[in-house]
């Protein structure tokens, strides 16, 4: 039985750590987090965990809870895991950090777009991006893992088996991606009022969005070469799901076909991808609750482009999905152990 | 491993079953029935379960199910089960019916608030009710279960340690019921467009409603005497969820303790329902996906009244979920076998 | 032209008063209040009125508004129209007050359910009561004017003419009401965030709703003897909107005509006012951003009650246009002027 | 007073139209056209419209129409619109058809995009394109007015001044756009019911939808040649509001004030078009209810692209509105007659 810890367990990522940790058979929750509500009962702040998970919220200490658990998971701010760690901690257990402080290879890309100083920069080389479909292997072995951010998880997946293919031109790309507002966090802030957010559409973050550096250098590795590209997020009235738009140009050559191989070399055997197919449009609702992503596409003859669409949970593949679906790679248990989630709909 | 037969698998309800089955450890869908969409496969209608339920729909085709299934359940309109039922299907599996064709003993009532004659009043009597807090013991053994109604699960679960232990006077109950729109169905109706339900509000079938009888008879088994009560459901601009709110007139000597003591008396050990206690609203959000019922009530010394508030999720144990906990019951299983869904919060 | 201020103009009734007066024929806004956004542009705070109500928001100095102004709506929180007001000021302006302060005419019933000392119970006196459909004569001539809350006024007009005609028991009523979000306000709070309220039903307040002595008064009023019910608020996830389903027991000899009559003695004449007759039930779309109040009713006979439906906009007829619809009569206009808003849907 | 009479007045468009031609000072409605609901009273079907549009509903008889009115509006499915009119019909009244019959000037993009046969091709000629901002002086003195497509309107408005002023490469040019469920229309379809729709997020009609090449004529007018653009809509779980997020290479020498400098030069007089600025996202909400046009802008320095966004309200400035506002230019009345509308917020 893995014993888990989760430092944050109180925002909506926290939160949905703890439910799925509660559903898996191979970890059980033995540290409940929550600098806010430490000393409060867990499930008088998430009633849902009524009867389930009536422990008391604790504080961070991460060297108490690095003696007790065998992995922790951080679901907190910027900043805080790279503040927290160090050579004891890490050798007396694994960290999954949702957070971006060790998604970007190069401190200076990630001191530029979050704007604060790494306080830990010696793990980055160290650290994996744990995109678990991409980089399996680095995964099974590393103390720090990096998890993706939700945003980052459906662009990159969307668009990973085009680039590799060289199928095409990166320098085109525009990720016109849509979020569920869960994505916003449990903060109390007026802008993210029920009636501020109801009956609304806006983007927000245009060309400045901290995803835009992580998204990439992941498909940078993929082509080869440095890629800029344009990417906007939406907040959409609804609580979970992602959906991404990915727009660029065919290479020469490039017909549907090719596509389609291309996509199932990389995907066919995933367990959490779904291939659409060409022509089919995702939609948030139909992976929301579960690990899934769904993957469709369609050419465009006329433009000679690609519209490539992904949608995710924010929530489970964006964020705490992903985090379990590392844990069990870097446990050595089957990948989707506790995972095999069925979207819930309506 | 428990073969389970679905017809009317394309409804909301139906779909639910066919979630919950899907993940259940000892039990596995045999047959996928849909009137509408046989011949389709099942997860182009319902995308949530690509990759998971690909096979075909089934038109329904009773006599051919009997033969392989041990249990069909029917999520179909009024009517249709006791068409279709007789004893060469009951010799050879069981039913477990989501319609109300079996919930009311007196025939009379049933035709009269449903407006249709009854095809098989003769299986009537041995039918059970499935309430299965309430019912356990003659679930057991029954071939023909009524899957109690959405609003009647909440309502009945609410008062039922009232009205058993005499706390309140059942002339004076009064039970104002809010619903989330997947109980409407999934039929193309104008007045369940996105846009005439969202950002609405409303009552309908005032006085009429058919679950007021079906709560009346199972509360007046309760009381011990005939009951008649007022019954107001409405229209909530959300997916799921029913919660209601229940008045009554506190009988004399009825105080906090005698309430709670009743409430602990009849539900304290059950796994499915949440006592949240005195003062504390149940909401929707928290039983959300699962199987919970939550309940929490008021006194108000003011006025002599009670206030008992139930929330459940209306397509699991106010249907699907309901269903497969009968199934459990009926087939000797743990009740809660592949039903301890975590509420999915938000 | 009337010279209006407003005090507490960045709140959700506040803003709905700007709405309303930016398209009101006869008056113009001369100071627009916020203590909390002094010094922005209000078009920055409400970007709705971009190009329309560019002004700077200005502090609250009531002194320095009672030279400038005709009349001071305060949509404040409670308490502080109290603090505020003086002979000096009443001397020079009109006040319609939004907030409870003048509402309720036993003080000690005030501070009791407020939980606060009432800072000028010597206007309590003559301040009138603006529930425009029962009290016009009276608001004509005061310099207070208490704007009645959004629950009440919705609650009040549905069953008033029951209550004053004397075809119900006034002990046996029980109102059952749903409202927007709108009606939590703007404020910061983690309770009012999107993903809370959305996809979520919930009562609040029960027993305890500080609308209720507000209710009970009015309604007493009309009975001529003091009147305790049953008040309970529900929190609806969409924007606008409160639905009061009421339930009373029929006196003897109450029918349908003597209901229908009784309504149509008070309201046929009545702009704002539409009867939808027994049997229909009025929905929050259908006078949403309007100053309407729809109203239905059904006789139940078979438990002797009756169900009748109120329906408004929370921040119109609940709120800002009430107090509009005030003003109005107050300065002897058209009582509609400005207020003849088609309900805009979907 | 122009009387105006309205053919398809029982869609979500149609009734748009009767709420703003209520509210007009200088029209009146003399015909409610409806071939679904016909006979039946017009405030039975919107039931917002009690008290105020009581009146029948009739059927389709244009000839009868064209002699009791000034001006028809036809919000009908395309093909309708063409197949009705003639000569004699134009001679006695004027047209606004809010369908697509007279958008196009090449019959065979119409055919081949719509796929029907035009019935009246004869009238392409001189029908005007009803973008007010844009073909003001042409619509002033046409028979036939051609009323714009939602996205189409928010599409161009967003982008003409870039094109007109050769600021991007019109090549590049991608419109990723967001709609509120209203512009899928009042048909009851499985697709659009509320479960559906709510908490949900697609794209629908990839590189195949028929706006776009409206878009691509429209704007290829302003930029002097032919373009070809890749244009995706996506349903959003909201009533009202589209959302446009257009990406464009800048072309060489385009900097921030250039890009200012033409909306300004387009813009800055319109009263319906509100420019944010750079930076500024605008939002649905902001114009929900109005027939204003919100636009704001990003150019990106490290793609080289600009981002431009544009806000409407789908059935006003998008439908009803727009071609309300063609009605008053066609009249001879202030542009903004009767359309003063506030925004609605929240």
């Amino acid at each position: 039985m893995i014993k888990a810890g989760i430092i944050g367990a109180t925002g909506y990522a926290g939160a949905e750590l703890v439910r799925l940790l509660w559903q898996h058979p191979s970890a059980e929750i033995a540290w409940l987090g929550s600098r806010s509500y430490a000393g409060q009962k867990y499930s008088d702040v998430y009633r849902n965990m009524t009867g389930l998970a009536d422990g008391e919220c604790l504080p961070d200490n991460i060297d108490e809870m690095a003696e007790q658990v065998d992995v922790i998971f951080t679901a907190t701010p910027q900043g805080l895991c790279a503040s927290l760690i160090n050579e004891d901690i890490l050798k007396k257990t694994k960290i999954i950090d949702l957070s971006a402080d060790f998604r970007l290879k190069d401190v200076s890309v990630y001191e530029k777009w979050y704007g604060i100083t790494h306080a830990a920069p010696q793990y980055i080389p160290e650290a994996v991006y744990g995109l678990c479909e991409i980089n399996r292997e680095k995964i099974r072995n590393t103390r720090i893992l990096a998890n993706p951010g939700c945003y980052t998880t459906c662009s990159i997946l969307t668009l990973y088996p085009l680039v590799k293919e060289k199928l095409i031109d990166p320098s085109t790309i525009i990720i016109d991606a849509k979020s569920g507002t869960s994505g916003a966090g449990r903060g109390a802030k007026t802008q993210n009022l029920f009636c501020e957010v109801n009956e609304n559409m806006k983007a927000y973050g245009v060309a400045t969005h901290r995803h835009t550096p992580e998204i990439e250098e992941q498909l940078g590795y993929a082509a080869g070469e440095q890629i800029l590209l344009s990417f906007t997020p939406h907040l959409v009235p609804m609580n979970r799901g992602i959906l991404a738009t990915a727009y660029a140009k065919l290479l020469p050559g490039t017909d549907s076909a090719a596509v389609e191989k291309a996509y199932r070399k990389y995907y066919e055997k995933e367990y959490f991808i779904r291939l659409l197919g060409e022509g089919a449009c995702p939609e948030t609702r139909w992976v929301e609750g579960s690990n899934f992503t769904d993957i469709g596409w369609k050419l465009d003859q006329r433009t000679g482009r690609i519209i490539a669409m992904g949608a995710i949970d924010n929530l489970v593949k964006g964020a705490a999905g992903q985090a379990v679906q590392n844990m069990n790679i870097m446990f050595g248990l089957e990948e989707n152990t506790g995972l095999k989630l069925v979207p819930v709909f309506p």
